[in-house]
């Protein structure tokens, strides 16, 4: 039995979504309201100390941290394989997918913001122009990284979808969310695309979620 | 032949120091002066288009992101391994590492300060502030959750440090220099000074290195 505690709107979570998705892994949802706060409250924070989703629960574990848990996902059901086979080409999609799990999403998640506008009395337009900053240079320069790679299809890495996507995905939908300027990044616009047009990626979408709002 | 480019001062090279140390492989290291704004010149954004250090050259290879290219070594040099044995343990290593990889680091690096201090108008006393914040908070729900882990020895997951030590030590190195207040986390500060007491880590010490200042 597999569930995924998370949030509609949630990239991390989106990101699990699509990777079971993939691998045909059938999981139910448990949705913590981030717009309530319930993620604030102590019955979510004796799970996630830290206060955030997505956890994803399996028989007796319960597993915290997207990029941990995608990693675990990988490797409890190997096939479709969501990495390379080989070292250099793992090492070259786990650091694009890192340039969004650690200098893209996390400079722009929901508490950053709240922050940003609140705490340092930015309001609503500083805080939308610090997200849209973050974000166009870091897929700006995802873009650079990504179109050095040669391709024969739209995905970034392999002539299906993979790890790449399972990042890039969510990172473009909070991109449009937020009305960044994306003309400087063609591959990733053209990965993503070809991504939501399948199945895995088109049912993991936050709008397709029970808590959809 | 292995290569790191890096600063001194940088806590993903000060990762990729540590976890070649422990590996026993030997390395050369160039430096890129964050200091100077040497990482914003065109030479070195042909290498990182992100303007960011670290990256490891091996051979006719180029890696980029630190939590890429420290799951790369440890597959490349499997031994002493950096990650436990199996994928429950393996999930829970790597989810802590992400706690400081993705929700401490990003929102405290050089970066993000600046535009804090700056672009914001936050000044030394705001960016100081900000760093401080994020950093005791994230360190604070880390400890809960390495607390909940059963050890017998000061080493967070095993009798031995790995990938959680290599995380941790720039961490806290960081936490110092800022004066952040980690009372509230004597699981880390424990694990931490232990580590440092071993050559692997001392070795790669930010003032150990021959570019420090």
């Amino acid at each position: 039995m597999t569930t995924l505690y998370g949030y509609w709107r949630s990239s991390a979570a989106y990101r699990l979504r699509i990777a079971l998705n993939l691998k045909g892994v059938g999981y139910g949802q448990v949705a913590v309201n981030l717009k309530d706060g319930e993620q604030h409250g102590e019955a979510w924070r004796a799970i996630q100390p830290q206060g955030l989703v997505p956890v994803l629960e399996h028989g007796q574990d319960r597993f915290l941290q997207s990029p941990a848990i995608l990693e675990w996902i990988d490797e409890t059901w190997p096939e479709p394989a969501l990495l390379p086979a080989d070292a250099a080409g793992r090492c070259r999609v786990r650091g694009w997918a890192s340039v969004i799990a650690c200098d893209i999403h996390p400079v722009q998640n929901l508490r950053i913001l709240k922050a940003i506008a609140q705490d340092l009395g930015q309001g609503p337009e500083g805080m939308k122009a610090w997200a849209q900053r973050w974000m166009q240079s870091g897929l700006e320069s995802l873009e650079t990284m990504v179109a050095a790679h040669e391709r024969s299809t739209p995905f970034l890495y392999a002539d299906r979808p993979g790890m790449s996507e399972v990042y890039l995905v969510p990172q473009m939908y909070n991109a449009r969310r937020w009305e960044v300027d994306v003309s400087n990044c063609p591959t990733l616009v053209a990965a993503d695309e070809a991504a939501r047009a399948l199945p895995a990626f088109a049912e993991a979408a936050p709008e397709a979620q029970p808590d959809a709002e």
